[in-house]
């Protein structure tokens, strides 16, 4: 039987973008709140065959005071499917036997959340079929989701589900509300993992070091790092001074002005975080520019000057900061969907973001690293609300935010929110992962 | 410094579909004739530092005729960068002032080509960072070609140089007018690299097993493998004998007419494929079919056809298939861009066309085929034109034809000239590939 693929897809699109034009409203996300609970609801938690990990994320639920489902009979605020066990594509019909029925009665702000296992380590062609297919069928939830819910996959590398539990945690709540049609990947963890005393404070006792901090996301990244228990040393330029000190004396933490390209970045970093900390756990590379022209028309200082800032000085700043880091430390690097699907107008910036992302999971990889148990991980911002975004001419902008599955833009905080999680010392089996925050944005590579 | 990705990100986007909407009619793309010249013009090779791969491209023009320009002054037809020898992201500012300017002259239905090294086989980070960032710079450019050009990334394994040049041939070429914004990985042959004699005849003497064979995509495909010289073995299902007969009689091959998703359609290609031709060379799985519905209305028996016929009929063929097919062949199955990206409605199509890429990826890893040689890809095809296409709602249609950055549709040829590829013998060190043929669409994963 011939098929037209172009015409299914076309009209799949067509009926995306339609029926986010014609909402009339993006629905209320749901955020994390200090004291509030994981997940309003209960959760459905099922699997194919044995689904051990369904079992881990039982307990946690129980842990967590949150009422677990096991049957798709009732309206419940989040899915957790296991199918880790799936061995052939035939398999999946647990998943359409579940989630399909599950989507009609899920509460607003639910949650889909289907843990697999990595294809490529699949035992036979037929396995790693079944497990790739997953993410497809996730992505195409996500567009399906409505009233602010998102799907994401999880895929738990054999003899790693002790890995798992931070990323539940994430998905289900409100720390992720901007995070949808994603893959997580957990691996063996790089360090012991350890749960925090406290859920609502995952950073207790930790340093963060965050670079850009003056401002937009890198402001919302300290501010969500402190709101979580961490000690910040808020990095930015001395120009930036006054809104820097505003910043380290509203959360109590430490300003360091430098400019991050200089040689001795790093350097300092390291003397300032020891001598006012003690050291440091987390490093949050966040400070960017853009100087944006086609490239055609990008002179030679136009393209050098964002490569430093954004890629040279973290390579640069790295070289001091990943000995000096403590053990078990995190660090989180920002990309940007333009460093994925490229963007026009922005080659220079796409190159140092697509840098980034090369820089990432190299260093995960990397012996040092993993000897000191530090894991390193990026984010990779859609369109955010920003005082920038603000002053972008009005149709540009709707175009930015109605192009993803939850017909918004996603706010600083959500950027910062996926960093934290990146920083807990419970998620030491993600590393190397690069995560987008951008609702699902339809654009990519 | 503080900053918003997402502004930045939103604000290239709106350029680029304003761009696209403002035109008044899309560039007519440079398609393959027979007989014709392999590139219209002179091509610009050049590299950075050593450049051995630049040193090959040159051989291969100046065999082909064509003519190599060393200096971006003069007007050229296409850009062939060599970086492999990349070390950090510094190094990157060849390809600007390169590509740079030669972008202000380059000719209608351009080719930028740039060959790096995979990120994953770097020795330093730096290195990994500017082997990655090469990806995100020319996705970039692809979204600032005009006039129908086309911008790819060649990603070569160190000491597999011998296998780029079917690549940088099918880019050059007409073949690829629909392939942009696509990274080509090349590792070491499976099997010798074997020339054709003739570059219009790639195909002499083999044999090809098409399914779907009967319209749209699966028509073109016949015809395109046969005008490159092949042997069609034309499948579909019995209710299209008659156009399936058609295909097979105008191309001198032959027509068998089954059921894919019966348990012995793979034995009984093989069957026929040897008592008629003495065996097969190539299988293109193609045939496919779509039910279309939102996961929450989604019945058991919807799921499973899409499943049955997309992807557990290819796995059911190939135990059939995979041990007759000769040393040295080539499987091409169809994926979609749904299975990449996931979409609206089409939870099934998607998990099995996500499915064809683990299929694709995991038997090209397989110890039996790698032992025969042969190597296994996928086309992903975005928005095509065909019969179906043409019935779809016009606005639906108009979104799909532009949202690319070629602003329009790909045609059924394209698909099979990229299928062809995957197909020469010449082409032995490109296996496990999955290539969008989309126009650079912007949806993605």
């Amino acid at each position: 039987m011939a098929l037209s693929y172009g015409q299914l897809v076309n009209s799949g699109v067509g009926k995306q973008l339609a029926a986010t034009l014609g909402l009339p409203r993006p629905a209320k996300l749901r955020r994390h709140v200090v004291g509030g609970s994981l997940v309003p609801g209960a959760v459905l938690v099922t699997g194919h065959g044995d689904a051990p990990v369904a079992e881990r994320v039982r307990v946690l639920l129980d842990d967590a005071g949150v009422q677990v489902a096991s049957k798709p009979s009732t309206s419940v605020a989040a899915v957790v499917l296991d199918l880790t066990a799936v061995e052939s594509p035939a398999d999946l019909e647990t998943l359409r036997g579940v989630v399909g029925p599950a989507l009609k009665t899920l509460a607003p702000t639910g949650r889909v959340v289907v843990v697999g296992r990595p294809p490529e380590e699949a035992t036979s062609v037929a396995q790693a079929a079944a497990r790739r297919a997953v993410e497809g069928i996730v992505r195409s939830i996500g567009k399906e989701m409505r009233a602010g819910g998102t799907a994401n996959t999880v895929l738990v590398a054999d003899g790693a589900d002790a890995g798992v539990d931070a990323t539940i945690r994430f998905l289900l709540s409100g720390r992720s509300a901007y995070v949808s049609g994603q893959v997580f990947r957990v691996g063996k963890p790089v360090a012991p993992i350890e749960a925090p005393a406290d859920w609502d404070k995952p950073l207790a006792g930790k340093v963060a070091v965050v670079t850009g901090a003056a401002r937009g996301i890198g402001a919302a990244i300290t501010d969500t790092l402190a709101r979580d228990g961490a000690t910040i040393v808020a990095v930015d330029m001395p120009s930036a001074g006054g809104p820097l000190a505003e910043v380290a004396n509203k959360l109590g933490g430490s300003a360091l002005q430098l400019d991050v390209t200089a040689d001795d970045a790093g350097a300092k970093i390291v003397e300032h975080a020891k001598a006012r900390h003690g050291g440091f756990d987390i490093v949050v590379h966040n400070a960017g520019i853009t100087r944006d022209k086609l490239l055609a028309n990008t002179e030679a200082d136009r393209w050098d000057s964002v490569l430093q800032v954004n890629l040279l000085s973290i390579l640069r700043m790295n070289e001091a900061l990943v000995p000096a880091i403590n053990a078990g430390g995190h660090i989180v690097n920002v990309s940007s969907i333009a460093g994925i699907a490229g963007n026009r107008g922005q080659t220079n910036y796409a190159a140092s973001k697509a840098g980034v992302i090369g820089m990432t999971q190299s260093l995960a990889a990397d012996k040092t690293i993993l000897k000191k148990g530090v894991t390193v991980n990026a984010v990779a911002p859609g369109f955010i609300e920003t005082e920038m975004t603000a002053k972008v001419p009005f149709a540009t902008r709707e175009v930015g935010r109605l192009m993803n599955s939850l017909s918004q833009g996603g706010l600083p905080v959500d950027v910062a929110e996926t960093i934290g999680y990146f920083s807990w010392d419970a998620n030491r089996g993600v590393t190397g992962n690069v995560v987008r925050v951008c609702g699902q944005m339809m654009l990519g590579a």
